[in-house]
């Protein structure tokens, strides 16, 4: 049997109270909620640009790496778009237990989806962002032509259009992207996370 | 309109690269595969332990935070197999990108899958681990019972009784837990690592 059987087979594990203590900061969710062309993916990237400045682990979801990754076998179907938010919760909640900061940048428009996901976590690791901008200035924006499209009809249930978007009843923070600046919208998250103390280990 | 039209709706986007930069280390998976109860779970945890004695930031995936999480979805057809390992790959992939280390702890019996998984990474970013045991001296450890229930027929498809487990062909590491300690393969896998530069940012 060799040396085997003097091996101790407990499991010596780091938790994720020592790796926040460790990366002197807290970890959670932002999970930013919003129309498209709303200025989601835009504000996720400039609050987790502050935070690198910060020296604070943080790390980006959007559709760049979720849909052509782990969800690329889902369509829009409405059961896989529930099946998408479900596993970009369950990422998330991987990556808040490896002690950083996730920042998720997806439409997510029903309540229900987006609730689910906070119930995976503790009540102190989602914070939810709702990205606010009307309609209107949504589709003027339009930055990759998509409410064209949907207007045409060659995108079927789009948000907004075709499909409701349901807002956050009681989201712990609200950046409107028509009256405030990317970098105010950053300041008001970044103070919300320092007024939490998330800066400093718990 | 308000101030929306005058946004520079540019993404500001945190690099991989600068992320190692700052965390002043190399990010990879480190890919244990071998028969259950190998020694996988337990060699990945002293080797995340001694990483983050070192202050590297690293995870551990393994069935407790996967099979309960992400992939609960799944059952253990040859399908939902694959499926699993796939999705196990592309979140490995997310914490590489995000400057991490992220050690895996799963039987992955097969070739096919675990070289799928090699290919979503940098050459230098998949470290396939070998955790060599036979299967005798795996089967009179049995943990958690489960070579008994396999040889009761209870458990159909077993790894290594009713089930084909394929060695790696050119593993990049190999330890071999009848022979060897955890304290000499976490050495010999740290070892590895710092003869890679892993211990520097690139």
């Amino acid at each position: 049997m060799g040396k085997s059987t003097n091996i101790t087979w407990h499991d010596q594990t780091v938790t994720k109270q020592q790796r926040r203590e460790n990366n002197k900061h807290h970890s959670c969710v932002l999970w930013f909620t919003g129309l498209s062309g709303s200025g989601k993916s835009t504000v996720a990237n400039a609050v987790a640009k502050r935070l690198f400045d910060d020296r604070i682990n943080s790390y980006v979801l959007d559709g760049d790496n979720i849909r052509f990754g782990i969800n690329k076998d889902l369509g829009f179907s409405e059961e896989d778009r529930k099946e998408n938010i479900r596993r970009i919760g369950e990422v998330s909640k991987l990556f808040v237990d490896s002690g950083q900061v996730v920042l998720t940048a997806f439409i997510s428009p029903f309540r229900e989806d987006r609730d689910k996901v906070r119930e995976l976590l503790n009540e102190d690791e989602f914070i939810e962002i709702y990205i606010k901008c009307s309609l209107e200035a949504c589709e003027a924006r339009d930055p990759k032509g998509l409410y064209e499209k949907a207007r045409q009809g060659i995108i079927k249930d789009f948000t907004g259009i075709s499909s409701p978007y349901e807002e956050p009843n009681n989201p712990e923070i609200v950046v409107d992207t028509e009256e405030n600046s990317i970098e105010e919208c950053v300041e008001l998250i970044v103070n919300y996370l320092k007024d939490k103390n998330f800066y400093i280990a718990e």
